[in-house]
Order: structure tokens, then sequence, then C-alpha cells
């Protein structure tokens, strides 16, 4: 089976139909998304990031593989739980947690429910031509950013004695802007966002002569050297390294594409175990004790990550190193986290490629990281060299 | 080796060592604790809680032990630091994370700091005679009870949709006016919170029908069927269940003895692993998948509690099974936690007993559990049967 063929299939036929139509909550709307590894639910609560991810593939789907309109129903049954249930009246900020009926159960300091939202909604108006869902997509994308970098916005976790910038925020910020380009065509403002973000990652976080990026760093982009400040996440790490990369094929930048390159290869070299295969979850800079204790173990969103990274390496660079690193994660990623029996991915190994747990869905898995990798890889796999 | 031999023999020439004179801050004052396998530092930054929690095992020591000097004088060190860098002077409230020099970190919506402080100045009331460490011993638990069982006191991190509670803050103040009660005499004050944290406790969390010990309930004490409220800690009960115990000794109450023998049983029959031995972190009342990711992990401190929990059960009931239970866990856990090479156990294991880390110290683990098992059960040791 050729690789376009098997990410297709994986997708059509192993993905979604574990997630639907059982995601579907028919007597609320939305979707549910904690279930077990046979799909038995075991939490009917709703995570707002997932009512936003899950309606934003369903109508990638809908764009781009094929026009079913229960994919548009849907995600539709998304956008209105939403903007009926997830947003506080009170400030018009998103919440991160809702029961089945919508009941508010926790909002948290920070704000990436609305990143999901706004491309959720950018995706409905390329879907449905609505100006609506367009003006809600933009609206939601300068909430976002303004909530993250206008100083002062977000309520403090520390004091100011040590502060600390996160590769998140400008990671989400990249990919946010570059979706809403795709679907809603370029703008000064979205374009002014890439590009600062791609400068604040290069300027700060990526470290060249250490050969790493680091996931949080001081303002002038000087490692602290405590628990915090030297962990390394290469999956996350390695997910930004695709989305610059993305831009650099969009702009024709063979520089870009350089740089996404390096922080792959870098992040490949940190995070993959060379004992047991796969992607570990945390590492530290200084190779000191993580303190996090499920460091060591192997996350299914890392892996769908790199299938991407490494695949989309090959894609724009030829160099058939980056396939063979596709291949071996590839191997080992659908050897330890598919279920035949049930389809979709487990979400949670020990690090020698036990499950640790049958969940496949829960307040942080649902229909997103896999489906996009697969999503992406059969569209990549299509690709002339 | 007789019992009470081994546990003083791994108290003053396995743990002891490792720590002293090495977590001692010669520059700043207090304790360094953030240590790898081999004693070298891994982060200078201060727990406040291990502040409190190591001063006051200094001070038992010193009281129980032997008249070292260098303890009273380590623990007056961790008392200074305490009143000088750890208490913000904006609401009195103390810290939870300070840098080396005492620079405040981060401060929690919890006081648990609170009670540290108010059991290590009530040791050191009783090590000294010191009337003012008397009141401060008061004056913190005044404030941590008034934090925790007044309503409104704790910023809220969920909405008010799903009121829960929490088996945590009675059981640290049912044991934190234990210790006041043990070194500075009993009170109204301090009995009225022993006996309402236990009535509170056996109301509310312990369900007899269901042999389970909750976490968390609803405040009329049900359970909540969502991933939170389901969610076990089988160490942490076990924990609970010897202060239960305790409290049955000092008052000759079969009633509570037999109360603290039950939430035993009921829990390590659910937390103890029958495939790998040792006690898992997390389980679910209903068997149903736990989300957090460490859950099948061993950590230390569940074991040290438990290895106190069975043998002051065997030495209040003479139920050999009892003994049993103690000897197995005593087995496993010094074969699997211990470092001989370099002393005091690790912390973190994975499920099959493999250490995950090298650390013996973290923000969370430091002097503590580990010596105070050692200590009590050297006590339990050599009590008559």
């Amino acid at each position: 089976m050729d690789l376009g063929t098997f990410y297709r299939e994986q997708l059509l036929n192993d993905c979604l139909p574990f997630w639907f139509p059982r995601a579907v909550d028919e007597q609320h709307g939305g979707f549910l998304h904690c279930f077990d590894a046979d799909g038995g639910l075991v939490d009917s609560d709703k995570s707002v990031w997932a009512q936003g991810r899950m309606s934003w593939m369903l109508l990638v789907l809908f764009l781009e593989v094929e026009r079913r309109t229960e994919w548009l129903a849907w995600a539709e049954s998304g956008l209105r739980f939403l903007e009926n249930h997830c947003i506080d009246p009170a400030d018009g900020r998103m919440f991160f947690h809702v029961a089945r009926d919508g009941t508010p159960i926790r909002k948290r300091r920070y704000a990436y429910s609305e990143s999901f939202a706004a491309i959720a909604y950018a995706a409905h108006a390329a879907a449905t031509g609505s100006d609506r869902s367009a003006a809600l997509a933009r609206k939601h994308f300068e909430f976002f950013t303004d909530w993250n970098f206008t100083p002062g916005r977000i309520p403090p976790k520390f004091t100011d004695a040590r502060p600390m910038i996160g590769l998140g925020p400008r990671m989400i910020t990249l990919v946010t802007a570059q979706e809403l380009e795709l679907r809603l065509g370029k703008s000064a403002e979205t374009t002014a966002w890439i590009d600062r973000c791609i400068s604040e990652i290069e300027t700060w976080f990526v470290k060249p002569d250490m050969r790493v990026v680091m996931e949080t760093v001081a303002p002038d982009g000087s490692i602290s050297d405590h628990f915090d400040g030297r962990t390394l996440n290469p999956g996350h790490a390695i997910e930004g390294a695709w989305f610059i990369m993305e831009e650099g094929r969009r702009r024709v930048d063979a520089r870009l594409i350089k740089l996404g390159c390096d922080m792959l290869d870098w992040m490949w070299q940190r995070g993959w175990d060379p004992e047991f295969g796969g992607l570990f979850y945390f590492r530290d800079v200084f190779d000191k004790p993580v303190q996090e204790y499920w460091h060591e173990m192997k996350f299914w969103w890392p892996h769908d990550e790199a299938l991407i990274a490494t695949l989309m390496a090959h894609r724009l660079t030829g160099n058939a190193r980056y396939l063979a690193m596709h291949e071996d994660c590839r191997r080992w990623a659908f050897d330890k986290f598919a279920d035949p029996r049930h389809g979709e991915w487990f979400g949670y190994l020990h690090r020698d490629g036990r499950p640790s747990s049958g969940l496949k869905g829960s307040l942080w898995k649902s229909f997103f990281h896999h489906p996009r990798a697969l999503h992406l890889c059969a569209g990549l796999a299509a690709q002339e060299l």
C-alpha cells in the first residue's frame, strides 16, 4: 500500500469511525469525547478546546476530503454549542471545561480555547461562505492575541521575580494566523503576527549553538537554570518546526524551511528514545532529572506531530534521512498506539510502549492531533518531490 | 535485626546522612532540598512546605531521639528563613516556592505552607520552651483553618456549578491539631478541630457500603461521577487512616481505631498492585480509567504512610494480618526505593518498581515522609502488644 493510501485508510476507516457518530451529542449539541478503549463514555463533561478542535477538523475534512453533509452538520452543532455555552458573558472570555449541558465548570488563566474557536469559524466561513463566521474567526483571533501578548492581561501564576515567556503562545498564534490566511485570505494583521511569532521563536527559543529549542526562556532568551526553565518538550518543538516549514513552503523561503528542519533535527535527537523507540514527553536541556512525573512516557500527539514534520521535511528538502525518520516513527507509533480491535490510537503509553490507560479520549485528547496528522500526511505523501 | 533496630538504623545511617549537612544553606539560611541520586544539587529553589517540614522533622528528632545541638540549630535556621522570607507582607499568607535567597516565586490558592510552619513552631516551643514559638504555632494554625474552612476564602479554581470538598484539608487539619496538642498541650480549640475533621471524614468521605475512602466528594458526601470525583488516592487515605488510629490510641477509643483500620483495609485492597507489588498512585472508584498520567506509578510517600499505618494497626489490634501487610510493604519498598550506594529513597518508580528518575529531592520531596515513617515505625516496633 502506498503511503498516501495508508494514511487515507487510517483516517477514514480507523480514526473517523471510532469518533463518529458516537461523539455527536444529539441531546445538548456539541461533542462528547471522553471515551474508553471500546468507545464507552467515561465522562460526559466537555472540553471547550475539543468543541473547537473537533468542529475545525470536521470542516477541514469537508473542505478537503469530501463534501459530506453530516460532517458540516456536526461541525455546526459544535459551533452552536461553543457560541451558546462556552463564552463567559461576564467578560467575553471562553471557558475551558463545561458540563454536558454546557454548565460552566472551569475557566483558566490562559486562553487557548479562543484559538481553536478561531480556526473552526475560519474553516466554517470557507466551507459555507458565511461572513458572520469569518468575522467571528477574526474576533476570536484578536481576543486570543490580545490576551496572550498584551502585558498584564493574563493573571500571573508566579511573582514577577523571574519572568518567563513560553514557546506555546507563539506557536499557537502562528498556526492560527496561518489557518486564517488559508481559509479567509491573507491580511496585513495575520501576516504581521506570523512574522512576529517566527521572529520571536527564532530569536529567543531556538539555540543553534546548543542544538535545542527551549520551551520557556527569560524575556531576553536566556535559560533559567531551574526545573521549569530547563524542561524541554520535544514533541511540542517538533510541532512548531512544521508550522515554520509550512510557512517556508507558502512563502518559498528556503531560510524558513531550513529553520524548521534544524528544529526538527535537534529535537528529534533530544527526544527520540534510543532504547525503546518513540519520543519522550520531557527532557532536560542539561540532561539533569526532570521533575514532571510522566517525563518518560510516550504520548500520542508528539508522534502525530513528528509524522507530519518528518514527511514535510522530506517533501520540502528531498533528503532521504527525513523519510527514514518518518518510517521509524510510523512503524513505532502504529505498532504501539494503534488498537486494531476498536480503532483510533491509545493516548498514553509507558516508556516501553505498553498502554498505561485505555483512554482514547479525555479532557485533553479528542478528534484533533491524530486525524490532523493522518489528513496532512495523506496530502504530503501525494506531493511530488 | 529486630524491627525497631532496622528502622532506627535506616533513619540515622541511611536517611539522615543523605540530607545533612548537605541540605543546610549556610549562605542564605533554610534548606536546599532538590537533590539528584548522588546528592548533587539540581535546583537551588526552595519549597516553603519543605522549610517547615524539615524544621519540624529535625525538632522531633531532637525531642525524641537525641538532643543534638546541630539538629536544633539547623531547625532554627529553617524557622528564621520561614519568618524572614516566606510570608507575603501584603496579606500575611505564606508563599509556596521561593528562590534560594528567599525571593518569592509563587504563592498558591491553598495554604498548606501554614500547616507545616505551625507544627515546626510547636515542636520548637516543646524543644526550647519558647512562648513566642508556641504563639506562632497557634497563629499559623488559626490562619490555616480560617483559610481552609471559611467559605469564600480560597480563590475558586472551578465555577460554583459543581461544588466539591476534599479529604486533604480535613486530614491536614487533624494531624496539625494533633501535633499542637502533643507539643503544646490540649486546648478546646484543637480538640474541636480534631472532632470536627474526624466527623467530616467519617460522614462524607468514608463509604462502608463500597469499602472505600473518597478523595473528593460533593458537599453532601455524594460521589461526582466524573474523572476528578471518581479518582482515589489510596496512599493519601491510608495516611489519613493512621491519623485517626493515632487519635483512637490517645483517647483509648476502640471505635476510632476500628474506623482507621477499616480505612486502611479498604484502601490497601484498592491500592495494592497484585501483579508487581507496591501501591498505585491513583485508582478509579468504579475501576474506570484514571485521567492523571502517573496513576500507575509507585511514589515513595504512600509506602512510607502504609508502613506506619500497618504497623500501628498491628500494635493497636494485635491482628497478625496487619504485620503481614507491613512486612509485604517493607520488603517491596526497601527493595525498590532504597539506594544502597548513596542512601535515602528514590521518589518515583515505574509500576514494575524501576526508578523513573534519580531525584531524591524536589519541590515535592524533602526530608519529611520517609524520616517520619522511619522514626514512627522505630517507636511502634518498640511498643509492647
